[in-house]
């Protein structure tokens, strides 16, 4: 079988966000989302669809682009490659939701060329509850974990440890969520085709809207108080201040003359800081940020 | 006359900051600052204030601090110094005020010292208004070019082009607002001595708390509407962008471990983000993204 090129990837990438739209609708029942073409300077586009004050989703964006550019100094340093042509593709998504006992989810895929030929997959999914439920936590990773294990026994543990060290607010010594999965640089070898390293990129794609319109079903009914909507608003901050002082993706995007708002959707509708916030003792919040820690063996939480 | 040593110089900054709390909680007439001591791990400490929800200002932060550490490999090449002990030392302030046609301010003046010998003083103040009234930026910049004149005629231009340039929030091509004076590595020479560039710091510090004051007079009275409000959350959004992807006393101090509530201090109570918003044309809002421009000469707007 001949393995996929670039546009055949881009083409399945675009496919995804589409589906994925399409069933986000569907879970929000009211939202819709906009659609914005847009093109990059070093050619190729993309397509920014953002949803804004839906029913349970107060602002979502699903991110898709298929770009070519050449890699700067600084940009390959970055990402260690070498300065050269490069050709890009993915889907990238955040949501927010209302209430503040709906997670926060985050999913990427995407892949990468340089004209040179090297070429790799990287992408992840993470979760991020501003109120930590074990029994959700847990059920998201089994979902993923069982998505990896169709793939690679291998992915799970490895993938699932590097979105511990990834996802982190290291100023805070807090993960920015329960974690998932992150994966860089998979590429063809003795064990994995690249239609094998696609198809499971796709894979996570689809687990996306199935384990969070589940989520969205399990809580969206819940009530919840102004000082539940506050620690919510504060748990964005950091959210922010992950995105802004981290993120690789969002980093690479800034610098490299990406398109602002699609690299931006990423941010919350409302954030706040309040200075030294500290939960009080035994409260929802202070056991949540106990939580926040990297190592939790989620998939047996509970059990 | 014998030049300030360290100490010296920790004291005069340790009083500045006193000085400009009280006068400004004589400016808010409501909102007291709260006083928390702190130590560093490498030595020293500090002294961070704070008022949240005064009459006028929703979040003001005060941070002295006089530390000692080690720079790590990383900051030093950041700060473009050796790696080896060092002294540092400074107030740094940022204040939201509920009111939009009240500027957001910001004013830093610092002093550090290597155990080899080397030091150098660095600082500035600079103005984010929501609404730029270029009457008050002018009247802001005057205040300013005088306090620089009175110690060399060359600093103003040169401070205020430094300010243009550091102040920029480059992947929106927008400055954060509309500058002042950013200056680093003033060190004694023909011209001035170590005590001259230490009292220019100090006049700095008061000039402070005597502008700002007259900004919150001029505004703190008028009426504003949702809609005013909602576009100073996005301005201040910006703000949370500029300090957390590129301000470099944020980066060194969380990278350096410095005390995360004392740095973030600088973020607002509360930000948002829309998607791709853009002002209506002719509109206040529109006005003041066109303003926000490099190298307008603010001393002689509408003049």
């Amino acid at each position: 079988m001949k393995e996929p090129g670039r546009s055949d990837i881009a083409e399945a990438y675009r496919s995804i966000q589409s589906e994925i739209c399409e069933r986000i609708e569907s879970a929000d029942g009211k939202g819709q989302f906009s659609t914005e073409n847009w093109e990059h300077h070093g050619g190729g586009g993309g397509t920014t669809r953002i949803m804004q004050q839906g029913a349970i989703l107060e602002k979502a964006g699903v991110n898709f682009s298929g770009v070519e550019g050449v890699l700067t100094k600084e940009m390959a340093e970055g990402i260690g490659a070498d300065v050269s042509p490069f050709f890009a593709t993915g889907v990238s998504i955040v949501m927010h939701p209302h209430n503040p006992h709906v997670p926060i989810i985050h999913m990427n895929i995407r892949y990468f060329e340089t004209t040179e030929g090297t070429y790799w997959f990287g992408g992840g999914i993470d979760l991020t509850p501003h109120y930590v439920n074990p029994d959700q936590a847990r059920f998201f990773h089994e979902s993923v974990k069982k998505v990896c294990d169709r793939f690679d026994k291998a992915y799970y543990p490895k993938f699932k440890k590097w979105a511990d060290d990834y996802f982190y607010n290291s100023h805070r010594s807090e993960t920015r969520g329960v974690g998932g999965i992150f994966y860089d640089r998979l590429t063809a070898g003795e064990e994995h085709s690249k239609s094998d390293i696609l198809e499971f990129s796709l894979a996570i794609g689809r687990l996306f809207h199935e384990v969070y319109s589940e989520l969205i079903a399990l809580n969206h009914g819940k009530p919840f108080t102004e000082a539940e909507r506050q620690w919510q608003l504060i748990r964005r901050g950091r959210y922010v201040e992950f995105n802004l002082v981290y993120d690789r993706g969002t980093r690479f995007g800034l610098f490299g003359n990406g398109r602002v708002e699609s690299i931006l959707m990423s941010l919350p509708a409302l954030a706040a800081w309040e200075y030294n916030h500290i939960p009080e003792k035994g409260s929802p919040e202070a056991a949540t940020l106990a939580m926040l820690r990297k190592g939790v063996d989620w998939v047996s939480i509970g059990k």
